[in-house]
């Protein structure tokens, strides 16, 4: 048996100390840039991605320092990543802290971001020296690959958030969490542990057959643990996948499941006109109305804006003219109770962990398939337990 | 005399076509991502800094179709940074249109941008190909350290203007500006140029020579072009630069120059309580103003909010409750008019002039003196044009 929570840990200090050696110290650029890179990645974190990468590079023959500076490009990236949705989602709790746009503001946050991927383009071109041209090349198509699936993934969500589809298939959902979350999370760590460890090009397709079902499985899990799990252990807030409109499988099937009459208060907890009735006044969804207050907060916090304008305004996103009240009653906790056991009641929540355990088990067996990822080390039995662990994560 | 309108709109035609190859034709992924990115590239613009790479490299005696490829990443990275640049100033108006998050919100536009960013990573990898190892790595290294230095930059004037810094010094702006635009316009173009050109590693600090200087003198006239010019030609909002609190030579110098009661009249204005007065409520600079009411008619766009709510979001934010009057109202031109007069008086305008007047000598005489950019063939009169063009753009 391996404790997965000591092998995580052990080789989060390892890339932690990576991306500080990647990140300048410098005293002037340092409060206003470098300094905020490091927010992120310091706080309490499992640190799948890197884990991934240098677990199946090791489990295949490679070196874990050989695997090192990849895998913290590739949490650097990740971070990058998060600052960036955390503004396009309008999220104010990341890992049980403010989102960096909550504390320093968009522009700060969206800058810090951009610089995070120009920064991680440095250690894949330092690859060269040690790794040799030919796997330093093949990282780097990885990396681009997986910078322009996620960003696919993220513009299909976007735009079916904004259009309010409901005709959403589940074909489309797979589609979109494979390219939006399963590339970064699984796919391009352990195609690059695979590389670094020296597997050809023609062998890769077998690590996808691992990993792409495993990327599926674990976002389908996420999205369960959004809605049924404790909110101290996502270091999220609770149920905040349905104020900011993602999509998610329970949605969709609940959407089609419920009888009409459910269906329609869902919707309308949905559009943020939930308790309060169908006909009240403004006409706001509540992803959109969080992502004004937080645009709001941040032009406070930069000093853009006075603290009273800032209350006048937030007060108003909440349709109650008039002080702090408004900014305080937050999301309808009652109508989201609501959805939570119509999806429980038509078995929404059920069918979502029988298919995120099918996609498990697929995995699951293409890593039984490939023998090269047969073996008794630590790095194995981290990769075994990956299976396990992405669908029966702690509630 | 060579015609610059001419070499600039040739070589800009052959730039598109190579976006047009590298961004992906996707029937489901083009309205909501690819057909973005063609946005502002097609916007009319003079394509300068593909045509100063291919230039450099058909002077140093390369050929323009070697050059191509890297030319159009610069495009598109130019285009990336002003799309998140956009977002991050609060900008609305870019190539005489709407900004992206204008028409599309915050979230797709800071989308549009990453993904951007993420396919420019691909032709720079088929560079291997075409131009070998050496140079398509060389490449690679300029263009991450210039999404860094323009990071950098960005990081810098965000926090003085978060901050409100008046004690900036002019070798401060000069870095700055430096950083945050004259590396991406000038150095990476020229530098890319001559080693597609095949200048060696130690050979290239002569193009920095002249890069260097000139980047700064085309930054100080942009900056001269956003007072004093006609808002027709430089595509954006008459005077943006002072509603979202840019720094500028002139700014500066005219905080430092004008007598104590004008310095403070100048201050209001630019803190948005201007014409009336210094202790009208609510509290708030016109650039988080303008940032928030163009977030909120995002959101509106979007369909998160309602049009009503954002009409009175927006008056609430031009501190007058009720109706569309607030957002009509614009910034305080008055104001703006006090600053231009009195920069005038005291000599602002002038010294700025001068400034960049001595740059661009700077960067001529740099010119001169390396003998393989001397020459007669377009591309040689294109470079010593762009010298005077860069401190004499039309007004």
């Amino acid at each position: 048996m391996l404790d997965l929570g000591a092998y995580l840990s052990e080789l989060r200090s390892l890339v932690l100390e990576q991306i500080r050696a990647i990140i300048p110290r410098d005293h002037r650029l340092g409060p206003v840039l470098y300094d905020l890179m490091l927010d992120y990645p310091l706080r309490a974190a499992k640190g799948l991605r890197p884990a991934l990468c240098v677990a199946t590079c090791c489990a295949l023959g490679g070196s874990l320092r050989a695997a090192l500076r990849s895998s913290a490009v590739l949490e650097l990236y990740h971070n990058a990543f998060l600052i960036h949705d955390d503004v396009e989602d309008g999220s104010d709790l990341r890992r049980d802290g403010p989102t960096l746009h909550e504390i320093r503001g968009v522009p700060v946050a969206v800058n810090v971001g951009d610089a995070m991927l120009a920064l991680a383009m440095e250690p894949l071109l330092d690859n060269v020296r040690d790794l040799g041209v030919g796997k330093a090349l093949r990282i780097m198509q990885v990396i681009a690959r997986m910078a322009r699936e996620s960003a696919e993934g993220q513009a299909m969500e976007l735009d079916w958030i904004a259009r309010r589809r409901r005709d959403v298939g589940e074909v489309d959902y797979v589609r979109m969490v494979h390219k939006k979350s399963g590339w970064y999370t699984f796919v391009a760590p352990m195609l690059i542990g695979a590389i670094v460890a020296g597997v050809l090009p023609g062998e890769l397709h077998r690590i996808g057959r691992i990993a792409v079902p495993l990327g599926v499985a674990f976002q389908i899990q996420d999205d369960l643990l959004n809605l049924v799990g404790d909110p101290g252990r996502t270091g999220k807030r609770r149920w905040s996948d349905l104020w900011e409109g993602k999509y998610t499988l329970m949605l969709l099937h609940v959407l089609r499941a419920a009888p009409p009459d459910d269906r329609r208060r869902i919707e309308r907890v949905l559009s943020g006109k939930g308790a309060r009735g169908p006909s009240s006044p403004p006409a706001v969804d509540t992803g959109g109305r969080d992502r004004i207050r937080l645009l709001v907060r941040a032009e406070e916090q930069r000093g853009a804006i006075g603290g009273e304008l800032a209350d006048a305004l937030v007060a108003l996103l909440a349709g109650e003219p008039g002080g702090r009240g408004g900014l305080d009653e937050g999301p309808d906790e009652e109508g989201a109770e609501f959805i939570l056991h119509t999806m429980e009641r038509v078995g929404s929540i059920d069918r979502a962990r029988r298919i995120a355990g099918r996609h498990a088990s697929r995995a699951s067996r293409a890593l039984a398939a490939y023998a090269p990822l047969r073996g008794t080390s630590d790095h194995h039995l981290f990769l075994e337990e990956i299976m396990k662990y992405v669908v029966s994560r702690p509630e």
